[in-house]
């Protein structure tokens, strides 16, 4: 007996078959299976600081923000909590110093649009910039899986661009912008997340920030530049980010209106608010010789995805910035310092582990963020996954995931950032024996062959 | 001096300088340039009731519904109002209560995707739906206007079919579907309120709403059926909606999987959540031979839009359905005797205002919602809305706005909804003023002429 169907997926569009959209559900639905495996997969923020009377605290502060420092009657209270509003958002203004406080950034608060997480502002971004089939998006490979999966719902091709242990191959960068032109495309942006990068962890210093603002510039290329982790540094002295040698963002760096900055609260404040923003101060010239900001194009798009974020969710994010001056850096001293923890306990656990000389195992030693690349001799994929899960009770995540070309890879990313130290050494213990079980079990299999 | 500019409109995507995204940013240009004028335009909800202590309650009762009716442990109440969480939603349970309670329509909850608000719910449907360049939508017109840029937004040409004193054209369906194929093109859906609809007023009668549903099965076409009025019939008894003669939804009727749901909780709960949902139970068939719900679909595009709906907006909502038994008719009496009461009170002004016999002024009456249209002896364009607000202090939609041919249209769309009935008597003389003023000028031009 065949089921009753509706529709075929073939009769859809094409993205929801993708390998990036698909990605996020695959690894979703591992990790439900193997509930009590150890996860080193999961990218979300630390459980332990959460606290759901903070909502309210931080509710009742933007209220007061909105009265006594905006002079909102009541009703404009009401209506500004409560109502349809701003397209381009509520708390603008506390984003705007925020970025003054903890990026020495000057940014016109009106260029700024609050989106349903960073998640939307690249999608509204994409959209803006893939206006007909010649458009091409260039990104840092290995790639933000939310990235590729965003411009694949719209059509517009990703071609990835080195990254290498500096964050970005500039070599490449002007070499693809050079051979998607000689194929009649246009490159529109460059992605990268310089800071503390998902998933490769490696940060891009300050002369190759300079030189890719140059080269943006020479090649008329826009950069988006992702940020999520940048508050995370993991050196020892816990001193706050800007104090520990963090370059600037390029945004911070960018004189020339070339950078479109990419904000998330995801990390900083809580997930659970899906509040990000974009800085889009690019001068954009109308068809009548009218010039507005990229941002206002930005929220007509909006306008049509989401009208606009809840303000609900705008004023947790607003009311816990005003507690802390608008600083960041100064909310987050507990999950710096526990993420800087685990970060150098993962680091030191896979040194004891695979020791050098003896060990094939390889690993990058990122300076901050969530996320460390693990090499090991053999490829790794789904199926290892599975039998990590399994056999091991682990979980990561295969760096192929991140590739959109298909191609065999031999790495795996380990995340630090929703585990404790114990857990680390257990994920770990059991990394070293799948990695052993592996590399004999493949040597048994050369010798049979 | 030229300004510097750094991107052009032509340079961005087409939709951008497009009439549809376009319109809301005009017309909410005119509302702020005279903010002292009387609004008929604006379809936002009645903030009389407005309640910021609600936010504070509703959050709590939801907590206390995950943890005392779902048995969550502390951490993982936690977990589900902070941290990242199910792309398709954490009240979808309460949701097909609410469907079940007031709509008396059954529904999987597994078929739910929690949206931010129903504008992301017909963007994530028209992204799925639109395959390729030869897909087309059906749209009653006059159309929501954000039906139409959300299209836009996505490439989908968007085909009118004729809207009429019943609410649709089945007529005319039928022909445009044929017109449609004939030319190589793929209808996919038809989009239509048939309660109440924004622009129009009007609702589709019981005997329609089958013969829709019969149609839909011969031309194998989907129904996109959107439904943020319902609940708001406009009976001078004020007894609830379910026993005031409203017909079933289309959904109710739809025993073929016909009917894609979109639901709004921005006029029954508040605007400011940003919550809707999309009951999508359409089963779809992969390349695989496996069979899953277009729901599950909609979910990994959502992912890649917004990841997912902010579980403390969706706790707001959670948290207020819960204290009406999840019944909305229950919850929202007060709204819809005000709303019933203005509607009356427009319509009983315009017949006083513009005598039938010796007025060339006519109107619908609708039997509920927020909209009338006012048919008027003359273009009803943007200029006139200008002179409007400028020499009259009144506020109202041109209708040209709801269609998408730039046609001129002698119609005019007055809201009841963010008023009181003094505002309506203010207006209606207002306009009353301009109609007699506009007469005199047209027939004094064509003396002359």
């Amino acid at each position: 007996m065949t089921e009753t169907v509706d529709l075929r997926v073939a009769d859809l569009h094409p993205a929801v078959d993708d390998p990036a959209l698909n990605s996020m559900n695959f690894l979703n639905e591992v990790a439900q299976h193997y509930p009590d495996a150890v996860s080193l997969a999961a990218g979300r923020p630390y459980e332990e600081f959460f606290d759901v009377a903070a909502l309210h605290r931080h509710l009742e502060r933007f209220r007061r923000h909105l009265a006594d420092d905006l002079g909102q009657s009541p009703a404009q209270v009401h209506r500004t909590l409560l109502q349809y509003g701003r397209t381009k958002g509520i708390v603008h203004h506390l984003v705007a110093r925020n970025l003054a406080v903890d990026e020495q950034l000057t940014v016109d608060p009106e260029a700024i649009v609050v989106t349903v997480g960073c998640q939307e502002a690249m999608f509204l971004v994409l959209r803006a910039l893939r206006a007909d089939p010649r458009d091409v998006l260039l990104a840092v490979a290995p790639t933000y899986v939310g990235l590729t999966g965003a411009a694949r719902l719209l059509d517009l091709p990703v071609r990835p661009v080195r990254g290498g242990p500096a964050g970005i191959d500039l070599a490449d960068l002007r070499e693809q912008v050079r051979l998607a032109r000689a194929a009649g495309l246009r490159p529109r942006a460059c992605y990268v997340m310089p800071d503390f990068a998902n998933p490769s962890g490696t940060s891009i210093g300050l002369a190759d920030r300079r030189r890719l603002l140059d080269l943006a510039a020479e090649e008329d290329l826009l950069l988006l530049e992702d940020n999520p982790y940048g508050l995370f540094p993991a050196s020892e002295s816990g001193r706050p980010p800007t104090q520990s040698g963090r370059p600037p963002t390029l945004k911070a760096l960018d004189t020339a209106r070339r950078v479109v900055y990419l904000g998330s609260f995801a990390k900083t404040v809580l997930p659970g608010a899906r509040v990000g923003y974009v800085v889009a101060d690019q001068r954009v010239a109308g068809a009548d010789g009218t010039v507005g900001l990229l941002a206002d194009q930005l929220a007509k798009i909006k306008s049509m995805v989401t009208v606009n974020t809840s303000p609900i969710a705008q004023a947790v994010v607003g009311g816990a910035l005003l507690e802390h001056g608008c600083s960041l850096v100064a909310a987050t001293v507990r999950e710096r310092a526990a993420y800087g923890r685990n970060l150098r306990h993962l680091v030191d656990g896979l040194a004891r582990r695979f020791p050098a000389g003896t060990s094939p195992v390889r690993w990058n030693v990122p300076a901050g963020g969530f996320f460390v690349v693990v090499t090991v001799p053999f490829r790794v994929d789904d199926a290892l996954l599975h039998r990590s899960a399994r056999g091991y009770g682990l979980l990561w995540t295969p760096m192929a995931h991140f590739y959109d070309d298909g191609a065999p890879v031999d790495a795996l990313r380990l995340s630090v950032s929703a585990v404790t130290p114990e857990q680390i050494d257990l994920g770990l213990d059991r990394l070293a024996a799948l990695v052993a079980d592996e590399t004999a079990r493949r040597a048994a299999n050369a010798e049979v062959g």
